[in-house]
């Protein structure tokens, strides 16, 4: 009998990453080819749906393909669409199940990439059994997935879980969005290279960071600094955690999950993002919630973790049903 | 044959209330006892047994109980228990649900007065059908109720839904909670009196609330001074939906509710409150969330509210298994 198993594939901006996975999260290969954000989707899922193919040919004996899971920016998970993406050259809203029906006669189902995390967090990593877990991408901006009495939380439109964009103060830094004080602008890797430069001017404090310009300075950069015990960039680490601990109590006054995990570039660099989170979380959290919500790392195996939280999307709606 | 009837409690610092509802939300019968909220819960629940018996004696031919709902402060969904609350005298931790289950052989269960009202307004009020809504109570506090894929959401510890205490500013107003600045010493009938004593600091307007006491201050005498168009009255509803609309907007971006209902003594002031609280909202929201979540009034009759949410929170139990 030949095992069952899901396609998962992540669209970035730059790059689209595929990979074939059983229900155990076993990624049996994976793959990726270039996204070419400003040709048109159904060049890129003409091209994804070539390179399954040849991925699936050496193992189509061994295993069979029964659905695809798909992570897109703007995903809507309810019609199947990407809408309005700001890092594709997408225009209006594209019906990227439908194009990917076209090739495979199995469920495909789209969330954006936050959401696709949180499954594959409580599917195959950190989550695992977990009914109530919000997870943060910390990348570029600040991504969430909300999972409550076990299920992802889609709300209304299709676009629930945008903690990114919750306010920390209304007349703060200008974000993408169009609005300010976005808690990503705060608590990200780009926040966080905005707050050295901030501390930069406010401090006279010495620091290699002096000699980056606003253009070069990288998360990744703060990360080493900080490990160097460059003072600015570990007072960077603290006010970030500062900022989104204090944004996570307010989570936490929502939904009260059994743990957050945090994930991604920026939740790479360990203790220096984790301590001062886990600190001013808790220092804000109401009394009944102290000490009763985790902080976790993700517990998905790097390589394989975008590849993995899009199969997790598919693997969920494929087991409701069985 | 009987109709079904769950008996829905509300116990609050001075009154207790009680009813019969049937599965339509029509309340049968209803009346209320003193707490007496320094006496032991074991007094309460006695008197509330005797209560309900006789006021079930004259019906017993037309209808049967079925389950019992309590509404009840610091309600521990999953332990059936009470923890600590601010407003009775009761020490620690009370089973509430096992003292009722001395006197009663049916299905019991408890939760806060907030969630109470929100699967209330599911069942019978204003959003009915609707899976995901956020019910906010304002009164002497702020209260909530989240429900997300049509369920109420307990989270991890029972606990989950305390919007009142999300932080508006962490150097802000002293709140009942021990820490500084939450939602609720802002968006509230007392958070609004609050406000009408900065803006009578802050400005040299005229007011006829100039000549009242802080402790005399109640949020209908706000009410009806804007009414009656006084300048200051009228700057402390637009604070008060500044406030609400922006932390509302935060909601939004975690769970999307298709509507989120205001409800209790401060709502009642109508447009006073909703128009400033939905224009701030809007303001505040993501773009791909605007126009996306109404704003209601509650839905439920206005004598029969609590005893209607705490009824429809042992329905929707009672529902579940059938």
């Amino acid at each position: 009998m030949r095992t069952d198993v899901t396609v998962g594939i992540d669209v970035g901006g730059t790059n689209t990453v595929f990979g074939l996975v059983d229900e155990q999260g076993k990624c049996l290969a994976e793959s990726s080819i270039a996204t070419n954000a400003q040709d048109p989707p159904e060049s890129l899922v003409d091209r994804l749906a070539a390179g399954i193919q040849e991925m699936h040919a050496p193992l189509a004996e061994a295993c069979r393909i029964v659905g695809i899971g798909i992570g897109a920016p703007n995903a809507n998970y309810y019609h199947g669409t990407v809408e309005y993406p700001p890092n594709l050259g997408w225009k209006g809203v594209t019906p990227l199940v439908a194009l990917f029906k076209k090739h495979f006669d199995v469920p495909v189902a789209i969330t954006n990439d936050a959401n696709a995390a949180a499954l594959g967090e409580v599917r195959f990593g950190a989550a695992k059994g977990m009914r109530d877990v919000i997870v943060i991408t910390l990348g570029t901006g600040l991504g969430s997935g909300v999972i409550a009495n076990g299920e992802l939380v889609y709300g209304v439109n299709g676009f629930a879980g945008e903690i990114g964009h919750t306010t920390v103060d209304p007349n703060g830094r200008e974000c993408g969005c169009g609005r300010r004080g976005c808690l990503e602008t705060y608590a990200s890797a780009t926040g966080m290279c905005r707050t050295v430069f901030e501390l930069l001017c406010d401090s006279r404090e010495e620091s290699e960071l002096r000699d980056v310009t606003f253009r070069q300075l990288k998360g990744r950069m703060v990360t080493e600094a900080a490990r160097r015990g460059d003072k600015i960039a570990l007072a960077a680490f603290e006010y970030t955690g500062r900022i989104l601990g204090m944004k996570l109590a307010d989570s936490i006054a929502h939904t009260t999950p059994e743990a957050i995990i945090l994930f991604g570039g920026l939740a790479n660099a360990g203790d220096l993002i984790f301590e001062p989170t886990k600190r001013w979380m808790e220092q804000h959290v109401l009394g009944i919630f102290k000490g009763a919500v985790k902080l976790l790392p993700s517990g998905m195996p790097e390589g394989n973790t975008a590849v993995l939280g899009s199969a997790a999307l598919i693997w969920t709606e494929l087991l409701k049903t069985r």
